[in-house]
């Protein structure tokens, strides 16, 4: 029985992530991301009304459509956790198959909003929900394992195929944080016991191994050490005070409202992502907000919230998207004097969160500072750890399940590549058992 | 009899420079120019419609409000070229002084341009023009001088004011080319001549001063070799070819012109600041196109321009706007698919500029080459000269003139430092005879 | 009465710091450092050994002669803390002033040192001591305070001129660092009220003014959250475990030694410098040390102890100088084979220290890193925060203090320009109240 | 009959490089060279007298022991040019193959220089010269093609395989440039005659593949330009001035005594490979010298050159090895105080050299530059061009010769994998017909 891993996308670009491994008949597809980058080279993309073939020509969504050509069952399309750039594409893509989507009760709930949104095509596949240490069967051969992992996102897994030929490790995204609040550690014990077993391949991203500053990635410990020096001068000041961070990114939300909680702030979410990630995180027992919170996802209701706040600036915390300048989401809108909230001297903005690599999220950024500042702000803007492994992170993983095979993802060649050589200084070699594929490029293992 | 510099504009910034001079009682300003990254902070400015105020407070035009409370009698207001950074304030600021505008007749032409687009004030200050070479008796006391220098516009000079306490020489800006074909070299043996009399003051430049990479700025006949070398492949293939570069930089265009004239191919200028700099400079004899070449501003012009070259591409060399990529710019628009002319496949596209840095150019260039390369344009991105002079000129100059003073300019705080570290290695020492000047500071030369 | 700022080293560099406070006929010394990069321009450098006039020469110390044109009498000579660029030149200088040094007694102690080990001066000022928080007469006029301070010493203060004009804060290196283990927090109380009462001049580091990346410097707190998930690992694992720091930084030691003393190993401090802090530390109750640590500093008794540890590497770990991988100091000499213990495959090193910026470093970090890897070694190298105040930081100082002059120091030009415009944010302005010097240039205020 | 081509060097790092390829039972070797970086790692490196397995696991030589398991017979080693990473390890090596050595005639010069200098082998392979343009019969099969190319070396080669399968083409290191005086343009003409018979492999350099600067290479011509405007000023000063340059690239050597033979001063050639390379030149008729210079190798005559110098600065131009600031090269020394010569106030340095990336040399460099300048010497850094092709380069070099297969070379993974996404903008994919090899992996085509 032979088995193929066949690289749909991600594997030439940090995004759009799928990949599908097939195991004698069946196939298993793992993760349908969407490219937000791409979107906006073309701007007239509408994702929610564009059809698939649209997106795969701009380079949005995975081009999927080599999949005709694998001779084969697709028994289950499993999502490794609720990030866009791995499950966007999903109302796109996941009705041309006849199989169910998998993924924890986290993120099938994220999913199921993807799915209600798509304005396109009806997606009717079965959603089915694991948790972290589950096991599942896909086929005869071949059954699901969701590994405890953890990443920047609530119920990230590794999902594990146990398969005649040998266990297959799919590690996108993840990093080794033993100290988050919302999220038990990484499963260590699980991962070398499948080290023991016999790994036949990895498949794993490579998102930070160029990032020569982290060589471990440092724990959500550290961002709470940090916001907690950074957030006390702000909170019992005299002025408008607002946090930007990522809305899924629900350890740092709970970080944000511990510290807050204790002043005398209410605490005010606002923006429609916030709400869509936090709402359900609250409403299924991840995140606990405290009591002087409030969500408001509307745009009627962050401009009455606004509004409010405006008047009595230092009774507030102000949490927003917009962390990256864009200029329709709200701390950027906030800025260019758009909104009922007008920022005033003194105020104090912490951007929880870094610029993503890409010169429009610079210039966004850098302008959203710059109008802050000229109206009189003081910003602080590094409280931040990453949500991906460093390449001593990489290191330690390798050893623990000593695969047969390694398949680097998630990320451009220069990073396939870098994590090719670390692979190297662990006794691999690239060509014979570290494999960079192209996407649309397939790697056989013969059993 | 008291000498005074005075700092109007562009000693925190690059931009919006203005200097003004008082000698006695007799004051003499320096350029009026806009801040134009300043503009891109406040999206609904609009130049020519808003009041000076308005537009000085956002810090678009130099603040010169301080100069009420100068006790002299203004005598003239000197341009030292026609970039907008140094004249496009005219028509806010000019109409409060009772004096002449001065310049060489090119700068003089621009300046009546800028003067005729003013939608809120009555400009009837008389424009004067000196050549380069010339002297002009502007009171009692002060006679002025334009001595021949080269910049990246034509007609660029270093003006000079002869006073009973020595010689003021303002020199912003220049670099020492001896290569240019529309501009004669600058002219050393006057400059060292002044040295001889004895310069009180001199007023430069700073822009260049931290590139570490132009010890000596390269000549334009470098440019001109490396335009040779890149066009001519493109000039001799069956598709489309565009070059970009800055429409005021006359010398380059001939350049462009000069090269491309010996092919087949017909050249289009096109875009409103192409007709506008190179309108003028062929009227005044200084540009000398080709025959077969024309000059298309307005977007109805430009777009029945566009058309012919879309079907017969291999016949036509466009030489546009838009080498920031600055998304109402006509390459970018092009770029975008929003004109006649749609980018094919192996169209070559040649930018002879540099990125200004500044995040929003960063971005606007990097989706403007995505875009041209996505519809599968070839770029040759590194064909560009700078026309401010490096850290050895800048020393060569300081040996010529010998200033007994000196006040670096057009840069911000570590530009202006760094001109101050080099001026003592030359024997200078900061706080002493260099003065770093913030705006609306003024320094006393006591004759 | 006026108050005069003499700016003596520091001012055009990072190092050899020294500033003279003039205050009627009275005059405080503030530092005398050396500046260690420059000692290795002149190879033949022998610090201990030279005069003088030499090292002045070649910019290794603060040139002082201009001392001799001051008309006052020296009162004081007061040392921030014990980093040699605020030391290392006392005992070429001191001995040209009849006046007591003042420190707290860890410092005090390395001034002693520094004394003892000189071969061409015969220092005989006296040596005093004030604790943090503590004050002293030093003339009829002026009264020295010792305000709590952080940095990566023990024991460093802001010393506080309490003048008839007004307080003189002199703040050489600081960090606000409210979780170190081995200093308090600094005295935020004690600032506040210097500020109410009224600040003449704040002299200021300006070192880390300039890196965007840490708006507020991060605690220890991080570096011990750091340190303990790097060094966790290692620790349990049967190979050489290596961690190398500043010798000077005893709250970090005493970090590595808390996370270590755990363990089964047995910790070794190796080299003359760690011998040198550590030990004094030490003897002084500052550093506490677990019964399973020794501290070797001749090279016999460190040959010894690696020995030791070359044959049951996995019982030990060894703490080591030479993080700059300067090629005299213990790591890069191990790494280069040149002790007796070997680097094996799977030897662990941890780098608790960033390169300090600097042509030679980079290169020596270089050569040690690839030559710890080529024999098999796993390098950790990110486990520092910086010492140095940040962006933010300063900003809360000034607000804190309200000086009514500012002088920035320890910086070049560029750093101290960056301080300035800071301080513009805050409301001041360089030239008015931002005083930015060169050596030898003075600032007087009249009272 | 298949072909193979095996990497042996140069495939993992920029240095040591080595190729074989295999047609049917011959085997023919291109190149065989050092890796200079990897010297300075073990201090204790002597290269003339070590033996090739250390030299070999020091990675400073190619890892040729695999050629004990191809089974084929060697029939030629060729040699595409003679800088040391294309022919520094031949004395190493060559002696274990029974076939000659082939390169143009000074290629050939230079390599027996190489042989001459070994202390450990005896090498006897017969040497032979072969012309560009010029053709030689290695097997029944293989027939040798020398195709004139250009570098920064003279008689540099594109070495062509004409096999029964196909042509190979071997192309390190080469630039398009078509303004060298010492050497022809290269062979355009041919290069695509070859493509249109049919190329079946290339073999490319990826060097300056990265270099997002230049896009063309610039051209001798720039150098030429920049080098006349730099020159002419510190020619005619009364001051003394050096030239530092590669001593191996003879047109800029040539350049360099084109402008200076026309000013009154005697130009004199310091330093051992100086006196190698220009010495070979200049016997072989490629570089001529004019009449007022000379070349001085052994250090008593460098010494005795330059006493006469330091009296009569004004009368001399040095020109002088040292460009990477390497401490026992000829203008480091000069920086360092330890020659006859002596650096004095208003001597002009030119480096026509970049910093070879590496952090050694930046260190050498900056302390070289520091010492010069301390001593009063005006250093001009920026008169360089590369020669090695740049990206829009080896564009047109693939749109040239159309090859099936590519392979690219001299480079480390990021390199080969940035050569390998060129290439796919030109249709091809890596991992079907791009090829990425580590050192001692092969790839086979069958014919």
């Amino acid at each position: 029985m032979s088995v193929e891993v066949i690289a749909i996308g991600g594997y030439e670009e940090v995004g759009r992530n799928m990949t599908a491994v097939k195991v004698g008949e069946d196939v298993i597809i793992f993760d349908m991301g969407i490219h937000l980058d791409r979107i906006s080279i073309h701007e007239d993309t509408d994702i929610d009304r564009m059809h698939s073939l649209d997106l795969i020509e701009r380079g949005v969504i995975p081009d999927d459509t080599l999949m005709k050509d694998v001779d084969g069952k697709v028994k289950g399309i499993v999502f490794s956790h609720g990030h866009l750039d791995h499950i966007g594409a999903v109302a796109k893509l996941a009705h041309r198959y006849d199989a169910p989507l998998i993924g924890t009760p986290y993120t099938a709930a994220l999913i199921q909003k993807q799915i209600n949104g798509e304005r396109k095509f009806k997606v009717n596949n079965p959603i089915k929900t694991l948790n972290p240490g589950g096991k599942m069967k896909l086929s005869e051969d071949i059954t699901l394992e969701f590994v405890q992992s953890t990443h920047s996102i609530p119920q990230a897994v590794f999902p594990v195929l146990h398969t005649p030929e040998g266990i297959i490790v799919y590690a996108l995204d993840f990093k080794f944080d033993n100290h988050q609040k919302v999220s038990p550690p990484p499963d260590y014990r699980r991962l070398k016991e499948l080290g023991r077993k016999g790994v036949l391949a990895l498949i794993v991203e490579s998102t930070n191994i160029k990032d020569t500053n982290e060589v471990k990635t440092y724990s959500e410990r550290i961002a709470r050490n940090i916001l907690e020096d950074l957030m006390r001068g702000p909170l019992y000041e005299k002025t408008g005070m607002i946090v930007t961070t990522f809305s899924s990114h629900v350890e740092r939300v709970q970080t944000i409202a511990d510290i807050a909680k204790k002043s005398h702030r209410e605490i005010l979410f606002l923006g429609r992502s916030m709400e869509r990630f936090c709402g359900i995180a609250e409403s299924q027992g991840i995140l606990k907000l405290p009591k002087n919170s409030s969500i408001y996802g509307s745009p009627k209701a962050v401009n009455k919230a606004l509004m409010k706040a405006e008047d009595n600036r230092e009774k507030y915390l102000l949490v927003t998207t917009g962390h990256q300048g864009e200029p329709d989401a709200l701390l950027p809108r906030i800025a260019n004097g758009k909104t009922p909230f007008n920022i005033k001297r003194g105020d104090n903005v912490i951007i929880s969160a870094p610029i993503i690599p890409n010169p429009t999220n610079a210039a966004n950024r850098h302008i959203m500072e710059r109008r802050l500042k000229a109206s009189g702000a003081r910003i602080y803007a590094n409280a931040h750890v990453s949500g991906h492994a460093g390449r001593e992170d990489h290191r330690d993983f390798i050893r623990m399940l000593k695969p047969q095979h390694i398949i680097p993802a998630h990320g451009d060649l220069s990073m396939l590549s870098a994590y090719g050589e670390l692979a190297e200084e662990e006794g691999y070699r690239i060509g014979n058992n570290v494999h960079i594929l192209r996407n649309a490029q397939a790697q056989v293992f013969n059993g």
